[in-house]
């Protein structure tokens, strides 16, 4: 029993939670269950790190001090909570990892690619995705559905302009084109129903290897 | 005016401290005025991660989280005090810097000295100091003192065992070693006069260069 460790990954509005839900409920209808997380994921030790990170009155932050404390968040939560789950030969689903750092902080920010990855690594000891799905979707029509979804909180990144969304966007282009063994680009603007066939299908696929 | 940035190193009991107040007057009597910083010095991003590290209901921190939040909080005293010190041409003294982390968790905690050194060029992209001091003592006469001193407050670290501090000691020694250009390593047993002049007598060489 060695588990199976998934992530999500894509821009703002691409529908990854929405879509999770769904891939989750379809896996146990299959009998199959899986453990869905995202960072900080009621980690303790994460969750005071990310309140560090999302205060407000930290105007101050540099952007390589807060890729520091999102490695550091990536860590606790790693070691608590998908390790213990990978070792009993579950399924994680995880909303975000190493590629939302090294697109969103690498590239967008500017801080380098190469050098986000290699704190990541330090974070992770060489622990990588088995599988990784790409929400692929034009940053102009991501952030059209936020705006149009108002159970939807706003949050910091939303607020960004479009051309920090685009940054992103093209960061993640790279990201997969770099890493094509490991990451899958799926049409975001499926609907959902295609979508949750589609993203089970891929992790059945992962599951039967 | 480029400033000078002098940092020092040490087990604990080195006498550090002691050295660096006796230094800063006889600097200023010489009309040197000096910057004395230790992390996390009053920077109020530093201080809450510095309270995520020594909080002590986080007993399941792991030791890579802990190295790359000590990184974070580097980064963030740095940015915001040593930084605008130097930019003003000012003497900056600071009390632990990235050897201490090399040592201490690369080192002793056994993470490795290369990959510690690496999360921490991240934190301070190149900014080394001028010069490190490191206060040469065998653990067994630091700890001594500091059972001896009443007033000084026992911390974490001086609860490790002596292997631990014996490790820090070795990797003390083997950092000094291969930065010969850089650390400067003092005899910590003598007397505080004699440190001092010793000390300073490095810090005005520096100066007039």
């Amino acid at each position: 029993m060695s588990g199976l460790f998934i992530t999500l990954e894509g821009g703002e509005g691409a529908g990854k939670t929405t879509i999770a839900n769904a891939v989750i409920d379809k896996l146990s209808t299959l009998g199959i269950e899986t453990l869905y997380t995202r960072e900080p994921g009621g980690i303790k030790i994460a969750e005071k790190i990310r309140e560090v990170i999302l205060d407000r009155d930290h105007t101050e932050m540099d952007c390589r001090t807060e890729a520091l404390l999102y490695a550091a968040a990536r860590r606790q939560h790693l070691v608590e909570k998908v390790k213990p789950a990978m070792d009993e030969g579950r399924i994680v689903l995880c909303d975000r990892f190493v590629d939302s750092s090294i697109v969103y902080q690498g590239y967008a920010r500017g801080i380098g690619m190469d050098e986000v990855r290699e704190i990541n690594q330090f974070a992770i000891e060489g622990f990588m995705p088995d599988l990784t799905i790409f929400f692929d979707i034009k940053p102009e029509i991501g952030l059209a559905r936020i705006a149009a979804n108002d159970s939807r909180e706003v949050n910091r990144l939303d607020l960004e302009g479009l051309a920090f969304h685009e940054l992103v966007y093209e960061g993640y282009k790279k990201q997969a084109k770099m890493n094509p063994e490991r990451i899958v680009s799926v049409d975001a603007t499926k609907s959902v129903e295609a979508l949750t066939d589609e993203v089970c299908a891929l992790i059945l696929s992962k599951l039967n290897k």
